[in-house]
């Protein structure tokens, strides 16, 4: 079995893997500097990707990218404030001009279900619903087997885009009340400074304001971290309810980097499914994920062997 | 070409086709007297039924059905309220002891779309959703050509009950602030009775509160009508984002009674879509159905035809 040479692009940081039937050989980090293009990372990435190269024969690259992209073509649909050149830059055209090598892309939310699929938290299921909590919040789709796609590319992708609050804060995507607009990393700071009795508050002092520090001041007692993470579960659960009524999926997945507070996060969403999800096909699992960070590396290898097996840029995921 | 006996069983009426390439050659209408369960439907439909039969050779039954159907098995997977005993009832094994004929089976929204998408507003689109605005929100969903459906049956058929609303009303399906809580002619008399200035309006006075008496008061002024018109084209305008974001369709189409308001409603949601659905992959019309009420009538000859073609109960929707 020949390895594929997969890159996770964060915004923040890029991570790299040489992956063979789901197990890292090497690994690298490099940062992103995001809001410097893609271009710039193109001409730093490429010399790592050569010499992986020459150390084993590979089959092709693998990456996830933070945005919605076009299946067929793999383009990348729009810019979200980071990687600005990206929709005018040909990914596969690259990978077959500097390597000679195949290049499969999708968003990152669904190369980590793919992962979760094929190795983790997700396998031998045929419905689950991916969704990470983080910076923004990250949806992906597998039904009867396959991603969902549709014609256009984001069918099932753009879940952390759909209004839980119609008389709420206006996204960046332009839509109101968005789950990403109410509750995530970074609508943090804007909903803290809209919190009653925030003058009083533990986290005016934190280093960061990120949901780790409101888990923790809630915990303390803290009344504005605790009106903070209520809000937060609400909407969260609000969100997963609706994931499973939009694609009646049998599993729900949780990650991204807010899930290290699953301990809490895990039961409270468990128990508003329980009564507000409505599920006449039967129960639908809501659980943590299993491979963390690494779930988009290991799923980009999948993602390059469905391409290759059955064709398209974005591949299929065989049931 | 063989004709279908086609059969669109509403809450309060039942509509009965005789369907051959879009044409209803024969019709018939029914009450459905649901409340007193599907058995004593069937008994009243069989006559009718035979009667067609023996005038014609039929292909075989298409039902359109008011809930979320099994797609292998053609079982009503709950009653709303309605035909009480359906999901003890076996449709398919109904037809062929009492008939001879295969029997195809689906949601009503479902039905709708697959008319409209062979014969009507969404002839030649391949990502279409259809929702139908009346006492309840009905939505369906064709994606690559196909009804969307999944393993379980309900994808992209229960989007009346995506939350839109956060803190809103709790909805007959158990979830708060769906959108046939918040906007559709079941909740209007719970969203008048909590409207300010309700005492004053001409609505108290109207024979039945439903919206063509909302838009009708709200033309002339009224301004408890208005602040209800206002709310609900919101709600419907949500909606319609959300699908769009969940599902990335080229087409959305409303139906149902309330669109007897049309003129006023597709512009509202048109001009919302435009300002707040983020679509990178291109434009989403937004447009009234064509087939109106026959739609789902027209649609069960559809289901039926592919079914036969393709096999399972439900029958899939070729691209």
């Amino acid at each position: 079995m020949q390895a594929t040479l997969t890159v996770d692009m964060g915004g923040t940081r890029v991570k790299l893997g040489l992956a063979r039937g789901g197990v890292l050989l090497w690994r690298e980090t490099l940062e992103a500097r995001s809001e410097r293009g893609l271009a710039q990372l193109l001409e730093r990435l490429a010399p790592l990707v050569r010499a992986q190269a020459r150390g084993a024969e590979l089959a092709g690259l693998g990456v996830a990218f933070p945005s919605l992209i076009e299946p067929r073509t793999g383009r990348v649909l729009a810019a979200y404030g980071k990687y600005a050149d990206a929709p005018g830059i040909d990914l596969p055209a690259w990978a077959r001009r500097e390597f000679g090598l195949p290049l499969a892309v999708d968003n990152d939310a669904r190369c980590a279900l793919l992962g979760e699929w094929r190795y983790g938290a997700a396998r031998g299921r045929h419905d689950a619903v991916l969704v990470t909590l983080g910076t923004g919040i990250g949806v992906a789709t597998l039904l009867d087997g396959q991603l969902l796609r549709g014609r256009h590319g984001p069918a099932g992708n753009f879940g952390g885009h759909l209004t839980v609050n119609l008389h709420g804060q206006r996204c960046t995507c332009g839509n109101i009340g968005c789950a990403e607009a109410e509750a995530s990393t970074a609508a943090l700071p804007r909903l803290f400074a809209a919190t009653p009795g925030r003058e009083h508050s533990a986290l005016t002092m934190a280093p960061r304001l990120d949901y780790a520090a409101v888990f923790a001041a809630a915990a303390d007692g803290d009344a504005a971290a605790l009106a903070l993470r209520a809000h937060s579960l609400r909407v969260w659960s609000a969100l997963t309810v609706n994931l499973i009524h939009a694609y009646a999926p049998e599993l729900v997945l949780l990650g991204g980097g807010i899930m290290r507070s699953a301990a809490v996060i895990l039961p409270y969403v468990r128990d508003y499914v329980a009564r507000h999800a409505h599920t006449p096909w039967g129960e639908v699992t809501v659980s943590g994920t299993a491979l963390g960070d690494d779930a988009a590396l290991l799923g980009c290898e999948v993602l390059s062997f469905l391409q290759r097996e059955h064709g398209g840029i974005g591949g299929a995921a065989a049931g």
